[in-house]
């Protein structure tokens, strides 16, 4: 079983509105297991519920408070079903009667064939063999279950703040360290793989976490599955930091240029 | 009293978990009211309750189904509260036992002092004296209550589709047609106040309607109070139009060019 398939794993039957998962060590960051983890784990809740209909079209992840190690309980709820979407909640729940550590929105919709006009373009990204991989054995468990490589913004660390600030854009390849093709799981867990923007703007580790993330998605269950186990070309970037918070943009994209999902998430930080 | 608070106003006691509203006829639009003033109800059950603390961060709003005329319920929950951020959801339901037609989820956040590092810039805009309004007294009700004034990518309608598509993209300077100083409910209405992207491209009115809207606030409520009301720098745009749903994104800025929101939402196409 792929690494990815073990840390995001429910039990209980998929149609009973209260499961359970646990919190990956192998996924696990500074205080909490790996955001996109959590919600590829609200993702799948839905995913297999025999009521879903559609493919994944918007999900938002809200980080009430750190997961702690073990068990968690995962509620599912259809919130409203019409003919072509559905809404969907998930709450995730640590210990008796506790208050949410995580609360999801997810809108599955079917993707009927429609007119098409792709408007924004993969960033231009030299061959996948030509870049270096991004040290990640060093680092947190969770960025060794990825393998990034960098055309352009990789995080460095430096002793002084750097003066103006580096940019806080980055574009790379980015795959799952052992290959597994590509689904919506691992699509949504992807687009919070991004390093802190902090990081690499000020070039230090300061206390840093997501707060809320929204991931939109822009394809159809086959145009993932055609992409296979290939790399997806990715751009981050951050448009503000002020008064203890900052965004952070991404979009993700497959083999053929297409535009899987976008995303976007405002994070603390104590600078 | 402004027609953005007559429509925004909500029944019942502000601590009240259940109050009501009702759909606005002066911000209706083709078959329910204008999603930004739902928003801003949703927004406004949330900043009136006497529990919240802090300012809107982020704001996520799913629209399950129309909205009829009428009076709908509004339950307020908060989620989950900590020292920093509160995680808020409410919903919209209309008649008795009736599955709600709009979910939000709402955070709010102490917006403490820190480093602070404006990355993008507010698009370069003509004054705004030395603009045309754009004509808004002939559409839909809603768009009557806005005043818009653009710079780039004013929606003109079309015989032919045009070959190639018109761009996304628009710079425009938008504010109440009738003056009301900036709050966060007024900023979250007008971060859906841009018209359809697939109409501008396109050229025609196919039919349209966002599913899930969201909206992160990057300012504190005495930055916004600070702007009055001036009218905001605003730039939309799209990425993608695809398999029957596309996206449209959005930066709003005040008058001293401080980010004040960004928007990202998905909807639904019929071409």
């Amino acid at each position: 079983m792929h690494p990815f398939d073990h840390a995001t794993a429910l039990d209980g039957a998929a149609s009973d509105p209260l499961r359970s998962a646990r919190a990956s060590d192998r996924y696990w960051t500074f205080i909490s297991p790996f955001g996109g983890v959590s919600a590829a784990i609200a993702l799948r809740a839905v995913l297999e519920h025999p009521q879903r209909e559609g493919d994944p079209l918007a999900l938002t992840v809200n980080f009430c408070a750190p997961i702690a190690p073990g068990e968690f309980a995962v509620r599912t709820r259809l919130v409203r079903g019409n003919r072509s979407s559905q809404h969907w909640q998930v709450e995730f729940t640590q210990g008796e009667g506790a208050e949410p550590v995580l609360a999801a929105s997810i809108v599955t919709a079917a993707r009927r064939p429609s007119w098409s006009h792709p408007v924004s373009a993969p960033p231009p990204l030299p061959a996948w063999e030509s870049l270096p991989a991004f040290p990640n054995r060093k680092s947190l468990p969770w960025v060794a279950q990825y393998e990034f490589r960098f055309a352009e913004g990789a995080m460095t660390l430096s002793d002084t703040v750097p003066e103006p600030p580096r940019s806080a854009r980055s574009v790379l390849w980015l795959r799952d360290a052992e290959p597994r093709p590509l689904d919506f799981l691992s699509l949504a867990a992807m687009s919070d793989a991004f390093f802190g923007r902090i990081f690499q703007v000020i070039g230090r580790l300061p206390p840093f976490g997501t707060v809320s993330m929204t991931t939109h998605f822009h394809a159809a269950a086959e145009e993932l599955a055609a992409h296979g186990s290939a790399p997806l070309g990715a751009i981050a970037d951050a448009r503000v930091f002020h008064r203890s918070f900052c965004d952070q943009t991404g979009e993700l994209y497959g083999a053929g240029g297409q535009l899987f999902a976008t995303t976007s998430q405002v994070a603390y930080f104590k600078v």
